[in-house]
C-alpha cells in the first residue's frame, strides 16, 4: 500500500530549482499514513520517463507525479504514461471547454498547444485544477505484468500552490475514500544543545531500535534533534504514544533537552525570563550581531529583549560598555575579564535584568598559538554577580560556523544559568 | 558518462527537510558539464537502500550519494554499498585517528560508534571530509553483470556544509581528472538589487535564448541574479565567452548590478569603504543585529565595521543612541526623524564615518492602518548629512524576510549613496 514520488522537469536536474514539492507531498503523505519508501526524480525525456513509471508501477500501489502537464512541447507527462500502458488517449470536451473559459478570463488568447492538456488516457478520471489550467488525472491503467495491483497514478501540475490545492480539494479526499490511508502519524521533534549526536544516540540506543513510536536522530549547527513519530488508527491515539517516549528520552536526557517542534534556544530563553518578567541585553564582538537577530527572529521578543551594543571595535567596548583601556591592553579583548566588563557594561547600560557578552575570534584570520580562532569567552551578568568562561569551538568549520555556535552557546549557557536561578 | 545523485534519509520520506543538497549537486554536475539523468530518495533502509543502489550501478557511470554516514545505527550507506557489491569492509586507522583528535580537540569523548566511520568497502578511497567527523569514499566495485563499465560511487553526508567542502576540496579535481567533465564549463553570477526578476528578464530578453554562453535568471529573498555559464573546450576559452556577455550586461543593467559570484550587498559595501580609509556603524531596531551580523559575515570586516547599538527599545534608543525622548513621542519610534536621530546617535557614539539606521515593523504584531507590518524606515547619516526614507515591503512574507530584506536595502542605500558621493 506504499506510494512513491516521481518529479518531472529538466530543471530539477540542472540544479536550477529545490525540489520543494517533493518535501510537501512527503510531508502530506506522512500525515495520511501512507508508507512512502522511494521519490525520484527524470527530465523532460519520454523514454526516460517511461522507464521510471514502468519501474514504479512494479513496486507501489500510488504513483504521485508533479511537472509536465502545461502545454509546450516539453510537457510529456500525460502522452508519456498513456504509452507507458498503451493505453489511448481521448479528448475531454470539458476540460478544453474550461481552459478556454479561463485564458479568456484573464484576458489571453488560448493558443491551440493549449488543446493537448484536454488528452487524457482513456478510463482516467480529471483531477481538477482549481487555481490553473493544467488539470491532473487519477488513472488506474489496465492490470498486467509488472504492474502492482490496483496500481493508480495522479497527476499534478509543478507548481506549488496549484499543487497544493488539487492535493487538499481532491486527492487527499480520494485517497482517504480509496482507504490507503493506513491510520495516521503523529510525530514530534526534541531539540538538544551540548550534547554530540553520539553521545546522544548511544543514551537512547534502545529507542532507537523501537518499530511503533520510532526516535531518529538529526544533527544541525550546534543542534542536535530527536524525530518521535509514532502510528495508530487516530491522531489522539498517535499523539497518546508520544507522550510516555518524549517523558522517557526527557528524563534520560536532562538539561540538554531544551525544547520541541518550533521552538529554539532563543524562544525558550525569552519565555524563560518573559514568566519570571525579567528582560534581556547583549554585548557582541565576534557575532556582530548574530545573538540579538536570533532574539529578534521570534515574534514578539520586543516585550523581554531590550537590545544591546554590537562592540566590534575596541574603541565602542570602551566608549558605549565601559570596558577599562587597561583591562583591554593587559587581557586582550578576548578574555573573561573583559566579556564581564562588557556583559556588565550592556546590563548597566540598557538597564536590563540579564546581559550576555560573547568577545572571540571568528577568524579565519586573527588567531595566534595562545588565542587560536575559534576561542571565545561568553559572560553572563545577571542580579546575582557575573561570570565568564572561554569555549573552543576549533578552526575547521569557517567563521559563519563559529558565528553561529557562538550565538547558540551563549544563549544555552543563559538558559542553564535560568533553571538553577531562583527568582530575585 | 553520466551521473546520478542517490540521497539516502528517512528524514526526506517524512518530509521533515527539503532535498538542498540534490539540487546543490545537480548544479555542480552542470558546472562540470557531467550529464545528470536521474535523482532518488531512499529512507534509512538496508533492503530499499541496497535495491536502488544496483539499479543505479545498471544505468550510470558514476554515482553520488548523500547521507547515511554518520556514527548512529541509523547510517547504513558504507556497509550497504558494501554489501550490495559484495566487498569486505577493512578499518582504517588513519581514519579513526583523525575522528579521534577533531573530537578530543572540541573536548568531546569519542564513543564507539563513531569507530564505525573508519570502516570502508576493501578496495575503496577515502574521500576527506575537512570540516567534519565522517568521512566519505570513492569507490569502483568490482566489475559484473548489471554493472555499467568503471561505475564508481562516491559518497557524502548529508551535512550541507561538509558535503560542500568535500565536493570542492576533493570529489570534483576527481571528476575532472577521471575524464568525466566532457569539455569545461565556466560560470558567473552576476547579483542585482533593486529590481525586479520580470523586469530584468525583460532587459535581457534576447541573451536568455543563447546557446553558449547562456544566460538564467535566479530570483532570491530581495536579491535577484543572472547565471552566465559558457562552454569550450578549456577554461580560458571559456572565461574568454564570459567577458563580453558580462559587459553587455552590466551596461544594460547599470547600477543594480552590485556585484559577482561569492560578493555579497555587505562585502561590496565593506570593500567601497576600505578604499575611502572609512568606517561604519549601525543602529538598528527591527532587524536586532540582522544588520551587523551580515557586515560581521564577511572575513575582515573589522578593518571598516566598528559595531552600533541594537536600539530594540524606545529606552535603549534614547540612552545609547540619545533620540530625543519628545522625538519618539511625536513621530512614533517607526519615522524619518527617529532614524535619522538612530543613525546621527551610532555615528557621534563611535566616531564612524557613516552609519545605517532602520526602525520598522517586522510583525506579525504591531501594525496599524497608517503604520502597516513591513513599514521601514531606512537611515543614512555620513560626512555629508543624514537622509532617511519609508519602505513598504509588505506583510505577506513574514517576518523573517522583512528583516532580511530590511538588511539588504539599508547596504544598498549606502552602496548607492557612496557610488555618488566624492571622498570628504
Amino acid at each position: 500500500m506504499s506510494a512513491e514520488i516521481l518529479c518531472i522537469g529538466t530543471e530539477l536536474l540542472l540544479g536550477n530549482i529545490t525540489n520543494g514539492n517533493a518535501r510537501w507531498l512527503a510531508d502530506q503523505l506522512a500525515a495520511l499514513g501512507i508508507p512512502h519508501h522511494r521519490q525520484s526524480v527524470v527530465g523532460d525525456n519520454r523514454e526516460r520517463l517511461m522507464a521510471a513509471v514502468r519501474e514504479t508501477a512494479g513496486r507501489c500501489r500510488v504513483l504521485i507525479t508533479t511537472g509536465g502537464l502545461g502545454p509546450t512541447p516539453d510537457d510529456l507527462t500525460t502522452a508519456t504514461l498513456a504509452a507507458a500502458f498503451e493505453t489511448p488517449l481521448v479528448e475531454h470536451p470539458e476540460i478544453w471547454a474550461e481552459i478556454q473559459a479561463r485564458m479568456s478570463a484573464r484576458g489571453r488568447v488560448c493558443s491551440p498547444s493549449n488543446r493537448q492538456q484536454a488528452f487524457l488516457p482513456q478510463g482516467a478520471q480529471v483531477l481538477p485544477n482549481p487555481t490553473g489550467t493544467a488539470p491532473g488525472m487519477i488513472w488506474t491503467p489496465p492490470a498486467g505484468a509488472g504492474i502492482q495491483p490496483g496500481f493508480t497514478v495522479l497527476t499534478f501540475p509543478g507548481v506549488p500552490s496549484e499543487m497544493e490545492a488539487m492535493w487538499h480539494a481532491t486527492a487527499a479526499p480520494w485517497l482517504r475514500a480509496a482507504g490507503l490511508a493506513e491510520g495516521v502519524f503523529a510525530s514530534r521533534m526534541l531539540r538538544f544543545w551540548g550534547v554530540a549526536e553520539s553521545t546522544l544516540a548511544d543514551q537512547v540506543a534502545d529507542l532507537l531500535e523501537q518499530a511503533n513510536p520510532t526516535v531518529a536522530p538529526y544533527a544541525g549547527a550546534g543542534e542536535v534533534k530527536l524525530r518521535l513519530t509514532a502510528r495508530a488508527t487516530n491522531t489522539a491515539e498517535a499523539e497518546a504514544l508520544l507522550v510516555p517516549l518524549e517523558a522517557e528520552i526527557r528524563a534520560r536526557t536532562g538539561a540538554a533537552c531544551f525544547g520541541a517542534d518550533h521552538d529554539s534556544l532563543a524562544s525558550v530563553v525569552l519565555e524563560q525570563l518573559r514568566r519570571r518578567g525579567e528582560t534581556l541585553a547583549v554585548a557582541e564582538s565576534c557575532t556582530g550581531g548574530g545573538l540579538g537577530a536570533a532574539l529578534a527572529a521570534v515574534p514578539g521578543a520586543s516585550d523581554v529583549f531590550l537590545g544591546g551594543v554590537i562592540a566590534y571595535a575596541n574603541a565602542v567596548k570602551q566608549a558605549l560598555l565601559g570596558v577599562p583601556a587597561a583591562l583591554l591592553e593587559s587581557h586582550g579583548a578576548v578574555s573573561d575579564p573583559v566579556a564581564m566588563a562588557m556583559a556588565e557594561g550592556a546590563r548597566r547600560a540598557t538597564g536590563a535584568t540579564w546581559a550576555i557578552a560573547v568577545t572571540g575570534i571568528a577568524g579565519p584570520g586573527g588567531g595566534s598559538a595562545e588565542k587560536p580562532v575559534g576561542l571565545v569567552h561568553l559572560a553572563i551578568a545577571g542580579p546575582d554577580g557575573c561570570s565568564s568562561e572561554g569555549v573552543r569551538f576549533g578552526s575547521s568549520r569557517g567563521r559563519a560556523w563559529i558565528q553561529r555556535l557562538t550565538a547558540g552557546e551563549a544563549l544555552h549557557r543563559l538558559r542553564s544559568r535560568l533553571l538553577v536561578t531562583h527568582d530575585v
